[in-house]
C-alpha cells in the first residue's frame, strides 16, 4: 500500500484505441482509476472508488462527459466534480468529488500523470514523435507479475539477454559484441551492437541483399520506465534501404508494486500497408515476451519472495551499468518527490 | 484474526434443512463451527477444532447425539464434553470440551449466539412470526466476498441502490420518491416510498387490476445483521387484495472481515401453493442479488483494499442516515462487549 | 522466511529417479534449489536463484557439469563457483557464486544437507540399509499443505490414527491395543501393537495361513522428520515366512513453514519380482495417504490459520508422549543451532 512508486511523471496508461465510451479500469500505482472518453472524444482518467461507498464508477453509465455511480446514481462530470446527488435531500456535500487525473494523448499512446494534475506538463512526456507520422505504430497492452524495475533492468542490459533469451533475435556465425550507455541529464542510452555479424532470418527478411553488417539495439530510458527502442542494421561503406520497420517502445506502468502493465508500440513505415508485415511483427514480438521474458521476469519476481532489490544482494557486473544507473535516478526521484513541502500525492479533487 | 465482531447476540447460522446427521462445516466470526442434529433432531453447534490435535470434528461420524473426532476417536457429547478417550490410558484431560454454542431453531431459522452460550435467550431473536405461519417461506444461503456491514449499508439505503442497480425492481413511469428512518431501541426503520408510480411487471404479477399506486419497501433492521423487508402496494382510497408474497428476510453472519453468509427468506401465503410462483420469486430474488448486488458489492470490497470503513474516509448524505445509524448501534454494541469485565469471547467447555 | 527450520541435518530431497540431466526446482525450508546430476552422475544441488539478478539456473541448461543461468548466460561449476561471465568485461565479482548445498545419495533416496556443507557427514544419516539390498525399495513425493510437524504427529501416535482413519490397515475382530515409545539418543521409537488380532485382508493377502496374531506397527523416528516403519505380524510360538514386504520409509521435508515435500520408500523382497504386488503395495499406500490422512492433516493446518502449535493449546494424552518427545527433540536442536557462534545458516560458496 505504501510502496514508494514516483507520482509526479508520466505513465503510459491505455492505448488510444482502449479507451472508449465504455468505461475502463485500471489499477495504476495501487490507485483505481476508471477511464473513458467524453463525447468529443478527449480521454478522461478519474480515480474508480466513489467518494459515498466505494462503488467502482467503472460498472456506471456515462452521462454526456461525465459519468454515473452505478449504486447510488451519483453523476460526476469529467474533471470528477459531483454534479448531482439523487439520494436524500439532494445536496452534494463539500468532499463529494473524484480525483481526476491529468492525461495525455500523444505518440499513440494515452500518459497518465499520478502527482497534481496542475503540474502534469506533456512537454515532458519523452519524444516518441515519430510514431504516428513517418511510421504507424501498433501496440499491445500486457499483465506481468514482476515489479516494473526488472523490466527496466531487462530492457537496459545492453542486450545481453538477448544473447540468452531471444534466440530469434541473435545474429548468427561470428561477431563482436559491444556495448556502452550514456547518460544524457536523465535520459539513458544504452547501445548494444553486435559487429560484422550474420543476419539472423528475422533481419534477412528486412534486407534480402545484406548477408552481413553490424546490427545494433539502441535503448532510450527515461524516469520511472519509458522506454524507446531503436534496433537496425548498418553496413560500413554501404547505404541501406530504409528498413521497413521503425523504432519500438516500452512502457512499464506498475499496477502494483509485483504487477505490471507492460504497454508497447512496434512501428513500420507508413507507406507499407502490409497486414502480413504486421501479423509478422506482432507475433516476433509477442514470442519474444511471451515465451522468452515473461517466464524469466516472473520467476525473478517469484525468487524475491516479497524481498526488494536490495535485500536480495544483487552481484552487478560491468555490464549493469545503464541498469543501475536507472534504478538510481528513480530512486533519487522518488526520495526527492517524498521530501516536497507540499504532499504531490495528497488526494486532489479537480482544479 | 481479531476483527472486532459482536459475539453475544444472535446469527442465523443455517437453513434448518442445511443441518442433518451429517455434519456440516461452517464459520463464523473466524470460528470454525461443526454443525448437526441429535437424534431429536435439535440442531447442535460445537467448535469445529478438536482441543487435542486441531483435525475438523465435521469430518468425523455422529455417535448417537454426540460426534466423534475423525483422527484419534475422542468421542464428545452434544454439550462439547469429552466422554470417552480411546487412546493411551484413557484418561480425558480437564481441557479436553468443545466449545458449544447456543442454537435457536425458530423462525424458519438456525440461529447461532457467539457469545456465552449461558446468556443465550431465544426471546432476542428479533420477530419473524409470520413465517412458517400465514406465510410459507423458503430461502437459501449465499456466499458473498463482502464485509456484513457493507450487506446492512446495502439494505438501509430507503431503497436508493433499487432505483440504480434493480431495474427489475423500480416502478415505471414517474412518481414521488420518499424515505424516512426511525429508531425504536435499538431497532432501526428504513422506509422506502414510491407515491404514485406506476406498477413494474413484477408487482402487475402480483396486482393485475391495479395501474398505480403507492408502493412502499420497509426495511426493519435489528444489531447485527438481522433484516425483515416489507414490501408492498397501497392504492389510496382502495382495499387491496391481500398479496400474494409476505415478507422477506435478510441475515448477513459474518464469516470472515471480509466474507459474509447471506441467509435469505422469501415468503408467500401458505394456502397458495403453487411452484411456479415459489419459482418466480425465486428467480427474481437471484436476479436482484446475483446480477445487481453482488458484483457492487465484492466491488466495494475490492476497492477497500484490506481498509476499513473509516479509513476510505466516506462522504455520506442525508438518505444514509438509516445505514450511519445501524453502524453507530452496532459499534457501541461491539464496544461495550469489549468492555465487559468478564470477557465473553472467553473459550467455554459446556455448562 | 524467518520460520525456526533445523538446517544443520539431512532431508530426504529427492527419489533417485527424479534428479536427472533436466534441472529439477525444488524449495527447502523456504529455499528455493537445483536438482541436477553431473556427467557422471552424481547429483548436485545449488541454489535456484542466480546472484546476479535472482533468475531460477533451474530455467538454464547445463553444460558439462555445470549449468548456465538462462537470463545473462552465467556459467556455473557443480560447485556453485561461477566460471564464466560473458557479460561486459567479463570480470567474475566474488560474490558470484551459488550456494552449493552437500548432497548424499543413499539408501534410495538423495539427501540435502541444509546446513553448512563442510559439516555434512554421510554417516549421520540414519539407518536405512535393508532398502536396495535384501529388499527392493520404490518411492514417491507428495506434496502436502501442512507443516511437517504435524506429519512427525502423525506417525508417532503409537498406530492410534490407525485405529480411526485406515480401516484397512486396522485388523479386524477383538483385540488387545498396546503402544509404548522408548528413547535411544535423539531417536525415538514408539511401538504399537494389535494383540490376539484377526488378520485384515491385507496381511491375510501377505500370510494365507495365518488367522490370527500379534500384529506391530514399529516406528524410528529421528530428527527432524525421518522416519522408519517396519509393520508385521508375530505369531506367538510359531515361525513366519518371512514376510513379502519389508520396512517402509517416510521422509517430510519442510518446504515453507505450512507446506511439505512428503517422500516415502516402500520395499518388497527383492527376489519378489512381481509388478502386481508393487501395484498392490503403491496403491494401498496412496489410498491410506491421499484418502485417509491427507485430509485430515490439511484440515489440521486450515484450522490454525497461521497459528503454531503452542497457540493453538492442544490438550494432549499419555498416547502423545512420543510426539511430544519429537517436538523437544527438536525445538532442542533448533535452539542450539540458532546459538551457535558460527552461524549455520550463512550463505557459503563452494568449499
Amino acid at each position: 500500500m505504501t510502496y514508494p512508486f514516483l507520482h509526479s511523471t508520466w505513465y503510459a496508461a491505455a492505448l488510444p484505441e482502449e479507451i472508449s465510451r465504455t468505461p475502463l479500469r485500471r489499477v495504476f500505482l495501487d490507485e483505481p482509476v476508471v477511464l473513458y472518453r467524453r463525447q468529443t472524444g478527449e480521454p478522461v482518467a478519474l480515480s474508480d472508488i466513489c467518494p459515498h461507498r466505494f462503488a467502482p464508477l467503472s460498472k456506471g453509465k456515462l452521462i454526456g462527459d461525465g459519468i454515473k455511480c452505478p449504486y447510488h446514481g451519483l453523476e460526476f462530470d469529467s474533471g470528477g466534480r459531483c454534479l448531482h446527488n439523487p439520494n436524500g435531500n439532494g445536496v452534494v456535500p463539500p468532499g463529494a468529488a473524484l480525483r481526476a487525473y491529468a492525461l495525455a494523448e500523444k505518440y499513440g499512446m494515452v500518459w497518465i500523470w499520478m502527482g497534481k494534475a496542475s503540474e502534469a506538463d506533456p512537454d515532458r512526456i519523452p519524444d516518441f514523435s515519430f510514431f504516428g507520422t513517418r511510421y504507424r505504430a501498433f501496440g499491445g497492452c500486457q499483465h506481468v507479475k514482476a515489479n516494473y524495475e526488472l523490466l527496466n533492468d531487462n530492457i537496459l542490459d545492453g542486450g545481453a539477454h538477448i544473447d540468452f533469451i531471444h534466440a530469434g533475435l541473435k545474429p548468427e556465425g561470428e561477431y563482436t559484441r559491444h556495448s556502452e550507455f550514456r547518460r544524457e541529464g536523465d535520459t539513458i542510452h544504452s547501445d548494444g551492437w553486435w559487429l560484422g555479424a550474420k543476419l539472423m532470418p528475422f533481419m534477412r527478411a528486412l534486407w534480402p541483399d545484406v548477408e552481413t553488417g553490424d546490427i545494433y539495439n539502441f535503448v532510450r530510458w527515461d524516469a520511472p520506465s519509458v522506454v524507446l527502442v531503436d534496433a537496425g542494421l548498418k553496413v560500413p561503406g554501404a547505404t541501406l534501404a530504409d528498413p521497413p520497420l521503425g523504432p519500438a517502445a516500452h512502457f512499464y506502468t506498475p499496477e502494483t508494486a509485483t504487477t505490471t502493465h507492460y504497454l508497447w508500440l512496434v512501428s513500420r513505415r507508413a507507406e507499407l500497408n502490409d497486414d502480413k508485415l504486421d501479423e509478422f511483427v506482432r507475433s516476433a514480438g509477442n514470442q519474444a515476451f511471451e515465451m522468452e521474458d515473461r517466464p524469466i521476469i516472473e520467476a525473478q519476481q517469484t525468487n524475491m519472495v516479497g524481498r526488494d532489490f536490495a535485500a536480495m544482494r544483487p552481484v552487478s557486473f560491468s555490464s549493469d551499468g545503464a541498469a543501475l544507473l536507472a534504478r538510481r535516478i528513480l530512486a533519487r526521484k522518488i526520495a526527492e518527490e517524498q521530501s516536497r513541502p507540499q504532499d504531490a500525492l495528497a488526494r486532489s479533487s479537480a482544479a
